[in-house]
């Protein structure tokens, strides 16, 4: 596999809480020791043998420890599990550990006990994202890369020629910097702001579509690209309003 | 605005029930007509005056009368009437009116009522799609179109460069004529088959991201792309299973 990320001499080393120990809190987590920070796993269990030996596989600067001591210990931290129990988790990880921080939710909220295809926990009238920022007021919250296999996350040369990342959130500086970490870290070109937390709604309720874009390509990796034609300067703010009551 | 459709010699012409008044069904109803085709709009009300207005303006060809008038009409049916009520007026049209029939389900559930942003009449375990193809299993629902600005669904090339349009449904056989009809009445390039009519589900979940995108660049169209590495011959099938499992 080619990996489009490299580690810059001058690029700042952080401290990074990956908290869950599943496909993309593994696979996160070790781009981003890979990349040079320190990273600290997370899990229900300070023994939590998965996050063990993703701590011992990942290289320098991986370890683990429970939810709490991962998000105390991250100055930026990643929520990567399952959007079912994340309010869960990240009460374990405690709102004192999150407080002031930034919070990057990668997670979906997919139910596969009732068979497949699965089904979402939450949606159309609240989401995840949103949840969390209610919760965690104190926090400030980015929903980002839950649109995409954890491989593209790290990775977007895997899909070639021009597509998007998404983020949304109610802080700009918190959405500016996990901007700029999809850039400078990953190699992402175009990261497209859906506005504040709300937005999350939108890129969770993706997701079926993407289980059957999936079914459809199989392995191959697919990403989705917003593709427009760009405005006149100066037509922009007179269409939003218009725009917003449209119906497709 | 220009117009990527022209009548072919050789095309045949069809005789389209448009179900519904709104902005969807007049400009797919003014370019079928354009096109040559035949075409009667429906509505609640043979006197409707939008109808009558519609069928004034739009030239030689264009008719209007009762949703059930329309549905008998035509040998292929436009599903244009608001999400929310679309099962009322397909039964207002009957079902002997729409036995057999390839019924092109454009709809999109949108609640307004509760303010900005709408919210979704059905979603996550179920959808309008598949609502209409549960009341009316003698009919051959494809889900198409919802995804996009009317004007862009009659006219792709209002964006510039690859973009998609999605359809599904269970009748392999009407797919395939819909996917005709969008690439040789509309010249689309690109109709993505999600599969069953369980896949409208997720081409009508995507409307809140929609909405929000719609903000974020007012007027200006745009459109989704799915862009993926096309997969090695033989990898496929293999992958499907696997792939069906997996979470972003």
């Amino acid at each position: 596999m080619r990996l489009s990320w490299s580690r810059s001499p001058d690029a700042q080393i952080m401290k990074i809480a990956i908290l869950g120990t599943g496909e993309v809190g593994s696979h996160l987590g070790s781009s981003l020791v890979r990349l040079g920070h320190e990273v600290r796993m997370g899990s229900r269990d300070a023994g939590n043998p998965k996050a063990e030996e993703w701590a011992k596989g990942a290289g320098p600067g991986a370890t683990h420890g429970t939810f709490a001591e991962a998000a105390s210990y991250g100055e930026v931290v990643f929520n990567c599990t399952a959007g079912a129990v994340s309010l869960e988790a990240l009460r374990m990880a405690g709102s004192e550990n999150l407080a002031g921080k930034v919070l990057v939710d990668v997670s979906n909220p997919l139910d596969f006990s009732k068979g497949m295809p699965p089904t979402l926990t939450v949606c159309n009238t609240d989401s995840v994202g949103e949840q969390i920022q209610r919760a965690f007021p104190g926090s400030r919250v980015v929903k980002a890369l839950n649109t995409m296999r954890h491989e593209l996350m790290t990775n977007p040369g895997l899909v070639p020629g021009e597509h998007d990342a998404f983020v949304c959130g109610n802080d700009a500086a918190a959405k500016a910097e996990v901007t700029r970490m999809l850039k400078e870290w990953f190699g992402w070109e175009s990261v497209i702001d859906v506005g504040d937390i709300g937005g999350a709604r939108g890129l969770e309720m993706v997701l079926p579509l993407w289980l059957r874009l999936s079914q459809t390509y199989g392995w191959a990796p697919f990403n989705f690209r917003i593709v427009r034609q760009r405005a006149p300067v100066g037509e922009g703010t007179e269409a939003r309003g218009e725009a917003s009551r449209a119906q497709p």
